[in-house]
């Protein structure tokens, strides 16, 4: 590899012999952590390219410019996360990324044993994806992204009464009954008994949301109707490479992004 | 096929031995129509459960039931669109049914030639479905989907002047900023010179931003700045098997779904 990284190492694979760099905006985790978590729970070696490089913002700035039409053979793309793979590959969008990066560092069932399974993995990311990080983004930003959350916080008020009583709930049971179900391998997993980047992207989320609810998700936890979503959460947090990546000064804190902590948005104790 | 169809015949290929089904709710094109037109565009057989069988709504219902745990290799879906291929699989997530459909019904570029297409493709699917499905459907309802529309009418005024100023036109410019780079192979569809459901996808949310807004959208493609937008959408509404498509009755029309006509959230004349 041309650039230093800071990840955890482990065997090499045959997939490492071109870099992967994670292109997102410098400071917080967002939706940039799904990669990275990827990365982290394989020990595959990237770089975190505006946290790590003196490249910083400008390599985002760079290629969401309104004057980026892409190249020969890859589209521009419209936001970050962005996953440059060598020279010559660049895929944005986070779900996509990591459909792209499943098969490569094994956090998807191999498709000769199960074709489908792929499948499966990326509905379960959506899904988490639409309901556990874009909902709870529209929670503070109910109006528009361009204004401040002090100028939508009415809206933003009703949202999160919204959000906390019928929408997490209800995302929280689907994934209890994903985890109920034989599909999931006997619950410990979301899909087929081991492992996969939607375990990943649930545990984010749920982490996110966490973050940002306290008071409301420490009700739903003790409620014991989740019990099996937050025993993956504490399983996929005290996996060994994510327990010292959690640790690490790599794992950015939650500010001004996604998730964000207004305690008038959360349950009042 | 066990069950009738109505679409239109092309010459049978090897997907074809099993039965396709979408299930979705009736009466609305809503995400459904995403999957149907991948169908009616490439000729494949196919079976509109809740639209064209005695199941009705009671296919969607069951799918999406608190009691359904999935089976054996399937997780339940949260929501339709949802496609049973055969007996075995069911698949969820609009992207993601269209993922697992492209490469079976040649909308996606063939992987040996091309391995990373698939992902440019998924990657214009999400931003198209993100930008110009997703949040349409949101501007009608910015608080709640649980509530009617009329009762978050002063919030979806003051979204719908921001989708209409902002977030319309930057999603149109980033189409226009893709189809004039050189991925597109072009400018004449999205990626690689070669109708993908990238661009079915595009047609579908640009013909719904066109009825939910469309005093607005008129200026915008009076102002010239998306000609090749607008171009790739008269191209996709101009092939034979899609003219054929939108001139019978399975084509089903826009009410009270993800796009809705409010004149009040649409430029004022």
């Amino acid at each position: 590899m041309s650039t230093s990284t800071r990840s955890s190492k482990r065997q090499k694979t045959e997939t490492d012999d071109k870099p992967f760099r994670l292109v997102y905006w410098p400071g917080i985790p967002g939706r940039g952590e799904h990669i990275r978590l990827a990365f982290e729970a394989t020990g595959t070696p990237y770089t975190d390219v505006s946290n790590q490089t003196e490249e910083g913002v400008g390599a985002v700035i760079k290629q969401v410019s309104e004057d980026n039409t892409g190249d020969e053979s890859n589209p521009p793309p419209l936001a970050p996360p962005i996953l440059q793979h060598g020279d010559d590959i660049t895929i944005s969008q986070t779900p996509n990324i990591l459909l792209y990066l499943g098969p490569k560092l094994g956090l998807v069932p191999d498709p000769k044993d199960d074709p489908v399974g792929l499948y499966h993995v990326n509905a379960l990311t959506l899904t988490a994806l639409d309901g556990l990080s874009n909902e709870p983004h529209d929670v503070h930003h109910p109006i528009a992204t361009t204004l401040y959350y002090e100028d939508q916080k009415p809206e933003a008020l009703k949202k999160a009464k919204d959000y906390r009583e019928n929408r997490l709930p209800k995302f929280l049971g689907y994934f209890e009954r994903v985890l109920s179900g034989k599909a999931s391998g006997g619950g410990e997993y979301l899909y087929g008994g081991k492992l996969t980047y939607a375990d990943l992207v649930l545990f984010q989320t749920l982490d996110g949301v966490s973050f940002a609810f306290p008071n409301c998700i420490s009700k739903l936890r003790k409620s014991g109707k989740y019990d099996k979503v937050w025993a993956l959460y504490e399983r996929v947090k005290g996996l060994e490479p994510i327990k010292a990546y959690l640790a690490s000064d790599r794992r950015l804190k939650y500010s001004m992004g996604i998730y964000r902590h207004y305690p008038e948005l959360d349950d009042q104790e």
